[in-house]
This record gives C-alpha cells, structure tokens and sequence, in this order.
C-alpha cells in the first residue's frame, strides 16, 4: 500500500457521520502534509476505558475528537471488533475536541488552532517524516539499534519482528521464535480469546495472561513454566497480532514480558509483566 | 437550512466513492471560501446526455468529474431519480476532469490549478456572493427587475415565484397564476410522468409537452387551448417543480414559453417553445 492509498482509505472511513467526516477532511486537506501520518477511528485505551477517536496523529501522540453532543453508544457487536483491533494505550497522549454543535466559523476557527498545534509539534526536534515504506522495515530498526513502544512499531510479518533480531528469514509462520539471550522468547501472540488460547493483555498493557482454554493443556503449560522444564524462557519479546485500522494485519511491538512466578497458577495461567518498553535490535 | 449544515450535508454525499470524496473535500476546503456555492452530485444534460458531474460550482457555472478509469454504470432505478431531480443544462459549461489514476502529487497539483481557476473567476466582473437566505428570496429578484436561466433561479415554494410578479401570497398551492400581462400565466409543472400529466422537457429546455395521461382529457385539455376556449393563454412562465440536491422541493425558473400552435395536437399535446430565458419581475 502506497501513501495515496493509505491516505484515500483512511479518510473515506469518516464517512458515515458527516460531522466527523467535515472536521478529519479539513484537517487533513488544510494541514496538506504528507510527512504526518494520520489514522483514523483508532482504538485507545484510557484510565476511563477503551474508545475510539477520529483522528490520530501517532508521530504526536495526538488525538482529535469530534463531539457531536451526544456520546457514542457502543454496539454489542463491537466488542470483538475492539478485542482484534490495534489499541493505542493513550494514557499519556493528547486529545483535542471539537464542538461541531458550534457555528461553522468556530468550528474553521478550532481546527485552524489544531493546524497550528500540529505545525508546532512538527518544529520540535526529534520529528521523524512519516515514510510508508520504512516504517514496516527490519532495516530502520535495526539502523536505529532499538524497538521502542513509545515510537508505535509494528511489522506486517512475523518474520520481519524476528529479523531485527538476528534472524535472516524470507518466512516464518510460529508464533515463538529464538533471540540472541537464551534467555529470551520472541513471542507473537493473539492477546484476546481465540478459541486455543484465552490471553489477554491489560489496558495499561503492563500485564499479559495466557492461558489455554483446554483445562488439562492450560494445566500442563502453566507446571511447565514454573518448574522450567524443556528450557522454558521467563522472558518475551512481545510482539501482538492485531488488526490494523484498514483490516490489514500487524505485530505491535509490545515490550519486555517477565514471567511472575508468584501470580501465575493454574487457575489463572501464565502472568507476564511489561519490565521493558524499549529492546535493542541484532543485524544478522 | 443554514450554510453549515448545507455545506456539510453536500460534502457528506460523496462518501460512496472514495477518490471522489478525497477530491471533492479537498478542493472546498483548500478554496475554504463559503461566498462560492457548491453542489456534488451534480444532474446536468449535455449534447452527449444526462449524467452526473461531482462538484458543481453554479456561480462559475463551471463543473469538476473525478475520473476513476471507469465509467459509471447507470442502474436503472436511476432514471426514476433523474426524472424528478434538479437538472442542470451544462452545455455550455466548462467541465474540469481530474483523473485519480494518477500519483497523488499529481492529484493534488491538479486540484491547486482547479482552486486558482475558480479565484480567478471570482475575480471577474459580476461575481455575487453566496447569500443562502437571499437566494431563494423572492426581494433579491424583485431588486435586480428581472429573472433569468443564466443565474440559476430556483425557489423553495409557488408563492415565493408569484411574488415576484405582483402577488403577495403568504400561501399558495395551485400550479398555475395570474400575471400581470393577461396574455401570460405563471405555471409549476413536474416535467416529468406523474401519474396525472405526462409532462416532459428536452434536455435543451427549449421544449415542454404537456399531455394528460387520461386521453379523454388530453383531447380536450388541448382543444380548448387550440381553440383558446375558457380564455386559455399562449405564453407560459416555467418554474418546474424538482428535488433539489439534499431531497428538497424547488421550483426552478426555466424561461417564458409560448404554446406552437402547428406542433401540438391531440397525440402529441400541447407544444410549448421557450422564447425568452429571462422576464421581468414586478413588486406588489
């Protein structure tokens, strides 16, 4: 997918509120930007839970809202849709709202403001241009010696997660792959209940639980773990399969996962906790 | 309807096709000018036939069609759409093509040329700004002391059309009115089949028939006019009832006809030919 498209199909994903489509439209068009890349409808987790907002803007950690004055009602239906879904812990990020119950004037007036902000953000040292074909690319985090939650990484494959770290795959389909620590596991699982696992990740995403929906195997994997038999690893790279915002599949880099001995059992599974947000990369 | 929720209403309708979305957002927000009128989704009749154009600028009288490599396939449910629509004569339109194949900095090249056309013709001579409220009022064509097909005359009820020649109606319902000169009647017909009337116009405007469905009628319908019994008039001012853009009612000024005698008989019906594309108005 080229920027045009990616550009096209996130902006054709506002259209069935037309406030919401007004305001992301004329902020993208006036910003008229293509070193910013921009998502549309991203899911997000906050303190107050998980929600949607129109507009993203992930190199600011900067998030739009169109109020419409009255709240979104979220369909039953939803739910798996989120649980799949590329969710953006947005505990720290900025949001902007926009009345669109306001006259056009003020509501021209706040995204001129919005513009601004962003053209601000953009002056700031540390800017780094949106650039569609390397962001899913082994090669810039390699370059750039580490993977870091804050910078949002995610790879369209599962062999180009393994790739930033010494491996040389042309294909890898497992979801466990070797890293240069012995100590470490390259994990790249589904964090929602999927019908052989039941993991989950926390909104803070700090703790993952994985836990098979077979009593006995859940039973066995969790004994294996603990007693750390058949060379077990207490430590995942955690890289999570997700939905992207246009259907496509990535692997989100989530962080260093630990596993907690005290918490796990084999009522609850396996309990891992974020003690990394940022991992180095290996060339091979 | 104020122009907030015009303008964001128009923009909303383009949300089936997305290049064509991409391209009509990004020209009225990078023009960013609400003293220009714009209408999407477009009827208008050409010498090659009727279609649809994307972006319509009446006030330039000029049109923009996003060119997806394909032709539009009319679905037949669509006739009965066009029928009653509000159809606009482009033959004499300046008709800009964008085609979306192509990069998007080319894309967007093109719509900067097509935003500095439309300033300049602004510029011209005999720009009238955008006034939703005064558009459709009948003291704004009572002021200039006339009304034409060239401006894009339409208004949102009969009375309103009668006022400008020398009626004050708070309310009126009947398709046709006194005028002024005896030998004119004011008339709001559907120039289309209606059940009733089996009306129709050519894409020209320059000819009406009308014929009564009821043949028995029609005969007599067109006697009496032959014979100019019940004091029948020959000379018609047309405004021809239509849906406007958003599903609303209008009455849209198509010009002075007079009955052609020769061409109209009891198989074809009555025959009207436009002799003049604009008329006085008259205060009350």
């Amino acid at each position: 997918m080229d920027k045009k498209e990616f550009i096209i199909r996130q902006l054709a994903r506002t259209s069935n509120k037309k406030y919401e489509a007004y305001v992301v439209n004329r902020i993208v068009h006036l910003l008229d930007d293509i070193s910013i890349k921009f998502i549309t409808q991203q899911y997000v987790t906050r303190p107050e839970g998980r929600a949607l907002t129109d507009l993203f803007f992930p190199q600011f950690n900067l998030h739009v809202e169109v109020d419409e004055g009255q709240h979104y009602i979220k369909k039953n239906t939803e739910k798996d849709i989120i649980r799949e879904s590329d969710i953006v812990n947005a505990t720290n990020h900025k949001i902007i709202r926009v009345d669109v119950t306001r006259p056009l004037e003020e509501i021209n007036q706040k995204i001129n403001e919005i513009i601004e902000n962003i053209r601000m953000l953009k002056n700031y040292i540390g800017f780094i241009p949106w650039d569609i074909d390397s962001e899913f690319n082994t090669e810039t985090y390699i370059k750039k010696g580490y993977i870091s939650v804050s910078d949002n990484v995610a790879f369209r494959t599962i062999k180009d997660a393994c790739n930033c770290f010494g491996h040389n795959y042309t294909g890898y389909q497992r979801a466990g792959a070797t890293h240069p620590d012995n100590d470490i596991m390259l994990w790249f699982p589904k964090l929602y209940p999927n019908g052989v696992w039941d993991n989950q990740i926390s909104d803070d995403e700090e703790t993952i639980i994985e836990r098979n929906v077979n009593a006995e195997i859940a039973r066995e994997h969790v004994v294996s773990h603990l007693e750390k038999q058949k060379g077990e690893k207490y430590k995942r790279i955690v890289f999570a399969r997700v939905k992207g915002s246009l259907g496509d599949v990535l692997y989100r880099f989530r962080g260093l996962y630990e596993l907690d001995l005290k918490a796990s059992n084999e009522i609850i599974g396996l309990v891992w906790r974020r003690v990394l947000s940022r991992v180095k990369t290996y060339s091979h």
